[in-house]
């Protein structure tokens, strides 16, 4: 392996040596390292997703918020269905892609962009999302830290880009703990909540006074109220098409082992979602600001102050945080999927020597990052912007499944099954967007067209380069000589380097200077016949003191008269010892390499001097 | 001419038309002209400075102010001495270049980089702090533009390049209203005033109620009170070595006219301060946050709501923000001057086509653009920075002129003229630095040796480079062979004239494919037949998917094989017609330029394929 450079050493220390291509299986995923990485977004969702069905509620009052454990079940089965269609999915696409390519192969194109466009905002937003609800969780802690909440937020997003940058495995690793530490605590609250509030009639738990309770009006319990905690409680399902789409990831079999973490993964959810809305209800929890719900039920449950509420707290922090990473593993495999299919720029298919897709994690990275910086790492500023995207790739991806069996024939349960999963997930981004869309999702109504007119324009360029190159048909060009221009301003060693190299690449080679002193240019004559060897000596005039206009003008000159050949601009480029020399030189260089950039038949070479 | 590139287009629209070497007589400056442009600065000075020496004097009561007219008075003769030191200046050196020049023959180059780095860094303020009172004066007459302080700042500094970048003439019509303006309602203010409240006994102003007064006690009168008021009231004197500096800019006879113009400028100055100054005491004017020291007397004299009184405030406001401009003349004209002695990058000596230092002007936009936007554009943060530049420059300059003299054996009053003016100056050194340290001048204490250290490690390395660069006992390289390595993806019609540029520079042309696929090899293999030409096709192993080691590899090979041989690397780059299309593109080629740029005799060239 060749020396490395200084940012080579810089990018091995950051991210580690690399990995050769033979090894890249051992870096698949198990299904135990599989549900720790891509199952953190669907399961910590449950740490907020009953708050949200609550606080809609609240404003019926107690009486109202006794219809949450039926949303929490309504949700569920919605939960249980879409997971079965996602399981449909990885057999029928074991190499991955999620509702992209479903909808691409069976609805077309634009449905496929749409998709693609929802999945890479919600990837997003689930990195924004859970690293500023994670921060907050901290902040919550360490109040003095909440000034500082953007530069957390930033700073987890940095962690999060270097970990993925350095491989897979090591990450699940790195994720197994919090995601299988939040289960089990999680487990253990439902367990021994259940057991306390129906088998020991535990007393209610009591954090907000009554005094502070809103009026309970019954007749403000809308239709629409109801509508909106429905949709609120649809937060719960996001990410359950994390494990559908990272499928390739699973060692092999890859298919079986995906189903098989998906099942597990959507048990896990519906168990916690439904437990906590159940121990709510029974427990009287009621959302404020002071406090989350699952920590009221904790410290009913465990008792405050205990090792075991810590723990459910630590827990919930970490899984938060890390759930940004599911992202981490889909946004990028998804943006090279959709690079390969040239919507996207290529450099998203390119796999790094840590065999992750660098620039995907990096893109994915930025825009996160701008996002908690625009949205000033508030989470409930961004939680209305989530949910639109998860639920478009879901309707389409389920429509795309139904139509897929229906025309392979397939009939019976799985094929309703779609059909009722399209309909009612259809039904809920409908909700969704009337619900949400003024609290701020229409920025992602706006930003998915958008998003699908860029992938066309891409596309579309990449198509007429790939017309533009082909060789069908092509008559190749001529044998062309090749003419040689060294623009000098004197001599030194710099430039008879140039002058040598020049000699070694073609016959006709013509140093240019630009008169602007006639006893210069008798000095510079009179070096030449020292220094210039075959190369001769152009001397032009310069009424604006302009370098580049006369060599402009000479270069259109040469065009004209040798229609047939080649021009090459040799110019001597410093290359200095240390980064900030080259604020002190080469700016003419820069300038001569813009102005002929666009000239056809002008090729700008550098010969480069190094400087000690 | 060759047609305009589309910056060449908005270049020409917001600077216009290139100006012929020859021309550069006719953008010369007259007396009158030269007054407008470099004397705004010194002038304008007096609209605040009266105030300034009134703040520190009021904490004694009406009795201490009334020390006011002698400060001025004191103020005045300094201002005297100084001015006619630097007509001394003017005629030794007729080429310009003021403190620096005239620090760096007499006293060396430490004092002369000093004198240097003082001037930039007053330049600069000069900038912030006139464009921030002006500012400051139209968002008191409308208050709602307050928020947009720095905006405005922002885009008068923008304002200023852009007029300094179209040439000095239209700069010196510009700005002959406000100058001659502001000294025309100035003198008429002084006449009105004085024979009013002389020869007429008008009552004084009263716009504070005497409540509001600071308790009058005489005790608080310290010997430091009247240092650090007389060391406010030497912002009158900030700007005086403009015109010394700018003389070159002036027509011939330029010594001649430089000096008429700085004595003409001296006296206006002096007229005006004191004027004001004794007005202020006449009329028991007081400094209030609600109007200035120059508007109460003008309220008096005038009337309030007269035509006089608005042309007073206007011309006030025009002539602070355009003092700005002096700067623009100086600040690109000094850097040109310290460039040319390599002590700063060369850039700064290039005369743009509109005869104008270019990037001196844009270098000084920067710096005072910062300067706004980090002191919120308030003027009082930013003059207590104002004044160690200034007085710096003056003790060196006045200290080089007596050296110069006694060394030249000239003897009598203008040798101890200069000495005095030396030691008078270089006590206000100290006083302002005493005074103004803890207020923020410390920070400009620190920047100059921080700048001194900056030009000599730029002039060390310019040093290097020449030493590096001589020809003399060199011995040229000998004839170099030269091998062509083309880096190949696949073969298409940008590779095919990447391929058929490469045979016209050499006999040795090696198509370079790194592998990553034997069934792709083989597909190239049966192309190479018809497009490879005289090329060999080289396959490399790639174990770990870069496309870099593997070929970083191969050159070394070839280094060691054949060490008296250029390589160069053939690329074929995409130029798209739409900038955006870049991304799409050539991010291979930017990587393999990147890892080649440090390896000598390695040449990388880039063979543009233009896409339609």
């Amino acid at each position: 392996m060749s020396p490395l450079t200084p940012f080579g050493h810089a990018k091995r220390l950051l991210v580690g040596r690399p990995i050769s291509s033979e090894l890249a299986h051992h870096e698949r995923l198990t299904k135990t390292t599989g549900l720790a990485v891509l199952s953190s977004d669907a399961l910590s969702s449950v740490a907020y997703a009953t708050e949200e069905v609550l606080r809609v509620l609240m404003v019926g009052g107690l009486a109202a918020m006794a219809y949450a454990p039926t949303i929490a079940l309504l949700i569920a089965a919605l939960l249980g269905i879409v997971a079965f269609s996602y399981r449909q999915t990885i057999k029928a696409y074991p190499q991955g892609g999620g509702a992209y390519i479903v909808a691409k192969e069976n609805l077309g194109e634009w449905a496929g962009l749409s998709a693609a466009a929802a999945l890479l905002i919600d990837y997003t937003l689930t990195v924004a999302v859970s690293v500023a609800a994670g921060v907050a969780a901290i902040t919550s802690a360490f109040p003095s830290l909440h000034i500082n909440r953007v530069e957390l937020g930033l700073a987890f997003v940095g962690l999060l880009m270097l970990g993925n940058l350095r491989g897979i495995r090591e990450s699940a690793r790195l994720f197994a703990l919090p995601t299988y530490g939040f289960i089990a605590v999680m487990c253990s609250l439902i367990v021994a909540g259940f057991y306390r509030t129906f088998a020991a009639s535990m007393p209610p738990v009591a954090v907000v006074p009554v005094d502070v309770l809103p009026t309970f009006d019954t007749a403000t319990l809308t239709t629409f109220a109801l509508l909106t905690a429905f949709a609120n409680g649809c937060t719960a399902m996001t990410g359950v098409e994390a494990i559908s789409d990272g499928t390739p990831a699973f060692k092999p079999p890859e298919a079986r082992n995906a189903a098989a973490t998906l099942l597990v993964m959507a048990a896990v959810a519906i168990t916690m979602f439904v437990g906590i809305s159940v121990l709510a209800d029974r427990l009287h929890a009621i959302p404020a600001v002071s406090e989350t719900i699952v920590s009221q039920i904790g410290r009913a449950v465990f008792g405050g102050g205990t090792v075991l509420y810590y723990v459910l707290q630590v827990m919930t922090t970490l899984i938060l945080v890390l759930a940004a990473n599911t992202a981490y593993a889909d946004f990028p495999r998804l943006a090279s999927i959709v690079a390969r299919d040239r919507f996207m720029p290529r450099q998203f298919m390119n796999q790094g020597d840590k065999l992750a897709f660098s620039n995907g994690i990096i893109a994915l990275s930025a825009a996160a990052g701008g996002l908690i910086v625009v949205f000033g790492g508030d989470t409930h500023q961004l939680i209305p912007l989530y949910m639109i995207g998860v639920f478009l790739s879901f309707t389409l991806s389920q429509t795309g499944m139904f139509l897929k069996q229906r025309r392979a024939g397939v009939s019976g349960p799985p094929v309703l099954l779609n059909l009722f999963g399209a309909i009612l997930t259809g039904i809920v981004l409908l909700i969704v967007g009337a619900t949400k869309g003024p609290e701020g999702a229409w920025i992602v109504i706006v930003l998915i067209p958008c998003l699908v007119v860029v992938f066309r324009k891409t596309r579309e360029h990449y198509d007429t380069v790939a017309h533009q190159l082909t060789l069908r048909d092509w008559t190749p060009p001529a044998r062309r000589t090749n003419i040689v221009l060294v623009p000098v301003s004197g001599v030194q060693r710099a430039v008879v380097h140039a002058l040598r190299y020049s000699e070694s690449i073609s016959t006709d080679v013509r140093a240019v200077y630009v008169n602007d002193n006639p006893q210069a240019v008798a000095a510079l004559q009179a070096e030449w016949k020292t220094w210039g060897g075959s190369v001769k000596l152009v001397v032009l005039d310069s009424p604006f003191r302009s370098v580049m206009e006369p060599l402009l003008a000479y270069i259109a000159l040469i065009e004209k008269e040798r229609t047939n050949a080649y021009i090459t601009i040799v110019l001597p480029e410093f290359v200095p010892s240390r980064w900030w020399h080259h604020l002190l030189h080469n700016q003419r260089a820069l300038l001569i390499k813009g102005a002929l950039l666009f000239r056809p038949n002008v090729v700008v070479t550098s010969v480069p001097f190094h400087l000690s």
